[in-house]
């Protein structure tokens, strides 16, 4: 039976991990690559389909290479399935507008998300994109 | 006046009952069909216009049937209205990206939402959709 | 060090004002002028571009002259920047589903919002929309 005192704690929790998936939407729409990076631990990952992208340096890379028209990204439909004192698991969908060869993009998929938990603050640990389609607005999903 | 251990209970209900409906979401967008079912009361339904789907079989055969192209639904803009010890309701809005006859649809609407605490576990009792525009993608909702 | 009460009046802050965005997008979309215009304080103001309509008699006007074709407002990634005892700042994307001159237009943006607690209830003091594109859907925001 948790005490009053973790009960708070991981309500609190949830609260700042959500966050820091809404923190990522922000940072990305605004190409803040220092803002991105910032959120993920020291040895983070991004990865999709068969790439991966370790490390602050290598995201710092990977992440100015989508600033010149940055995406923009809408995360919902959280579910945080696992929650520990210094780990956690969750899933989200995502939907992004995006400009590809100067046409609009329509992308939905949803992250596998894990996070850790760094001097205090919620990072992500690594982020697993999965597409479920992404694909020109004019030409739609089907 | 509430006192701490109902304040606590309060907020965990609602960021349970906020998950629930994002697990709706991701058990749908990938065909999970008894995944659906299972976050449904026994005797729980869905409904749509004049449509009601009752009990956990009739909704089985209901999302079956929406497996073979599966909707991808977003759901946000969730305020709980209602919050009891066992029972609860709720409106939040929904943007589903589906295939219809080959083409994309998208589609804008909300659904009011009741909610019971099953066995500990809050589950939907009734999921009431209502649809602003259910559109192909080429025409849009104007 | 805050008190377990302080920590739990926080988070039922934070959860209120997300719902407060909620409201606001329901109340929008249904053209419920009076429930938007009690959404926001006495002197609350919704700012975009150059343009301030503060005041609930002139929010009142602006939002009926919405309310013909209303927009269904979606928004997400709220980012609670700060949250002191009678007021808070926070940042918001959102999606919106327009109707204009006869044609299905698409928006992205996203809010900067700063609220006030009234009465004991949290309204919005400013919402200043910033947009990323307004476009018609059949021409994309690239």
């Amino acid at each position: 039976m948790a005490s009053t005192e973790e009960r708070i704690q991981a309500i609190e929790d949830r609260d700042e991990i959500r966050e820091l998936t809404a923190r990522y939407c922000h940072a990305v729409a605004s190409a803040d690559v220092a803002g991105i990076v910032d959120l993920f631990c020291e040895d983070g990952s991004f990865c999709m389909g068969e790439r991966t992208t370790k490390g602050k340096s290598a995201l710092e890379k990977f992440y100015t290479g989508i600033s010149a028209q940055p995406p923009i990204p809408f995360i919902q439909n959280h579910v945080i399935d696992e929650l520990g004192k210094e780990e956690a698991r969750a899933r989200c969908s995502v939907e992004i507008r995006m400009v590809q060869d100067g046409k609009s993009v329509t992308t939905a998929g949803w992250y596998d998300d894990s996070y850790r938990r760094v001097d205090g603050n919620w990072k992500f640990n690594e982020r697993r994109f999965h597409v479920f389609h992404m694909v020109p607005l004019s030409k739609g999903w089907a």
